[in-house]
């Protein structure tokens, strides 16, 4: 037997059965026309901006960071709850347009922007996060170009990272962002040049679960933001301080502890040295925002034994939970929390693997996980599909084709 | 610095640039109309398949197993090639009936395969390899409710597995086929339910590179076939031996001897028990027939130093490149073949990191390369892109969209 990962809490049984946004498994899955489904709850989305306004500093805005769902109406949905939005693509561009955000909201990282997309943003008014000189020297070209002043901040690549986050992004060579040491020239140059000076961007890290490594890295950030800004004698007008908020995917891991984030950067805000007196702050999340609030249900369309074993075989898979497969940069495979959503409030009877239609061993949903007992037709539920779900997946491999999805 | 993969051996150049189908990259680019660019070679496909004819005895047919590359014009181009197609679901049903497959040709194995996908294969004549006892059922059912005879044949999950393989799909309990114990029963089942009985499929693994370990699977697939065979006494009009034949991805790694695994195979087939003494042969290959034909072409759009590394930053990534990243059920990283295209000729000189555009730290197409000096502009070619590429990478990742793909 292997542990699953721990089922968000706000999940509710109705007849027994798990419901989102009050309705259960079966009836969404009737109204979006079958499985596979995607299923995200706005009251989880609010609920959780909620949670996250009250434990932060009102002064610290939150950005959106859409790589991790950019479903066209969940991303309208979080226009009202948000600050800001950050892109990663001249794609999410035109998405983030489309679902209603104003330019002057957006920010836009990336090692890899095209010309092209960075004169679609310059154009827009958007702010870019520049991750090199030669990034910055096209912006400035192109901006020449438009005539138009471009919105301009440096990620900076910190010399320190993000202890126990589940990907670094900082400390050592890194290709994201200006190493610390070339930062005050390339700023100097930038305001020098006539750009809009947006100030920083600095990322240290993801899917972190320990309040006291976000706390110690936000203490950095802030430091190294003001040390920065002195030895340019530039201002801050923005500082986007980066993420890292994880979630449990996994047994044995726990929620972060929010309120102690905010208490810290309260703090810290409360004895910000002059340079940053008048920085506005941000930190920008993805999956902390909208990745508990996220089901994939998937219909089981065979029941087999092998050799003493189980499989439940589903017709969705890897292809659309690519991370949940243990696929995506994993080393040690471990199940997330799965459930039988129309025996979402029966006990746990036997051991079973819940595997998905593709014809490859890599299409593991759950490894011998112990779930009531379910047959031909019943639905699976895969929870913490909210982020990097749908859009993090080889949705054409094996000629599957995208999931479904819906905002309840 | 870490060692690349071998550049398989048909690439050449044309004034020091790479060519594929005797053009220059940079006119391929040129022709599509940009990056990121997927290029796959008729001739190289042809030349394998010529080789593999010699090699292997007449009376084995070889089967394309089409989830290697489902790209149209590669589909209708391996129509001429090959004996017949392996298909994995409803969808590559679509597309292989598009390009011009005809439905004998054809046979569906898939563990997760929905009635509706049964369906449209019984209907069109497709043969169907059953996973499980349950799917037997419900072909035959639909079968009758057609008032069709389905085609139908085991897939027969054995009791031994590839040595060497890069993915097992025999040996112990597995989603895959009916454990072989009980697969006489299901046999008698299918003949006595009056279905065009077609024999069975034996899949035991797959990307492996030691002709000792396939000869070796191959003599039992051939043992296996006939005692089940015998046990049931049923015929055996067809015996798709599975696949499995690697191609050279990394270091170190040696091509596949297939005059060793062709002779061992005539042996066999010289000296057959009597109950296969009438049937037909097949394997099924996916990646050796596409895999070295291929080649992924990216622009770099920023050369960048960090922290004393060099980072190359192209405008392909993972989002088209999944398995090269190192992400897709890989445990330690390593490089694929990778060159710069337009400096085919010329001698390494540098150490660099190449790096997709995704603002993430898992695209990475080549660690600590020793690569001719590259600049902005130069485009990076990935080897070993004729399979699992394209379709098996997630294409909307950070709202990137699919790579251009052409067939010369």
């Amino acid at each position: 037997m292997k542990p699953l990962g721990p089922v968000p809490p706000q999940f509710e049984a109705i007849e027994g059965e798990l419901a989102v946004g009050g309705r259960k498994a079966s009836a969404l899955v009737r109204e979006a026309g079958g499985t596979p489904l995607f299923v995200y709850s706005r009251a989880a989305i609010a609920a959780r901006m909620e949670a996250l306004r009250a434990a932060m500093p009102e002064r610290l805005a939150i950005h959106y960071a859409m790589k991790a769902n950019p479903y066209g109406p969940l991303l309208e949905f979080m226009a009202d709850l948000v600050d800001g939005l950050d892109i990663a693509s001249g794609g999410e561009l035109d998405l983030a347009r489309e679902a209603g955000y104003l330019p002057r909201e957006i920010s836009f990282a990336g090692p890899g922007k095209r010309d092209g997309e960075l004169t679609a943003a310059i154009r827009a008014g958007v702010t870019l996060n520049l991750e090199s000189e030669n990034e910055a020297e096209r912006a400035l070209d192109i901006g020449r170009a438009l005539g138009v002043a471009p919105r301009l901040a440096i990620r900076v690549n910190p010399s320190f990272e993000m202890r126990g986050s589940g990907m670094k992004m900082g400390g050592g060579a890194k290709p994201f962002g200006v190493d610390e040491d070339r930062v005050p020239a390339l700023a100097r140059q930038i305001v020098d040049a006539g750009a809009m000076w947006r100030g920083f961007h600095i990322y240290t890290g993801s899917q972190a679960l320990d309040a006291e490594a976000i706390i110690e890295t936000q203490g950095q950030v802030l430091d190294t933001a003001a040390r920065l800004a002195q030895e340019a004698a530039v201002e801050v007008p923005h500082l986007n301080m980066g993420g890292g908020f994880g979630i449990p995917y996994f047994d044995k891991d726990r929620p972060l502890n929010i309120s102690a984030i905010g208490a810290a950067l309260a703090e810290r805000f409360a004895e910000l040295p002059p340079v940053l007196a008048e920085t506005q702050f941000a930190i920008e999340l993805g999956r902390y925002l909208v990745g508990e609030a996220g089901v994939y249900l998937t219909r089981i369309v065979d029941r087999k034994e092998s050799h003493g074993a189980t499989f439940l075989v589903c017709d969705g898979g890897l292809h659309h939970q690519l991370a949940a497969s243990g696929n995506f940069g994993t080393v040690v495979r471990r199940n997330y929390p799965v459930a039988i959503a129309n025996k979402f409030a029966a006990e746990a009877e036997e051991e079973v693997n819940v595997v998905g239609c593709l014809c490859t061993p890599l299409d593991r949903l759950a490894d011998q996980a112990m779930l009531p007992r379910a047959d031909v037709g019943d639905l699976v539920a895969v929870f913490c599909a909210g982020a990097y779900g749908a859009s993090a997946s080889p949705a054409s491999f094996l000629g599957q084709g995208p999931a479904r999805e819906m905002l309840v």
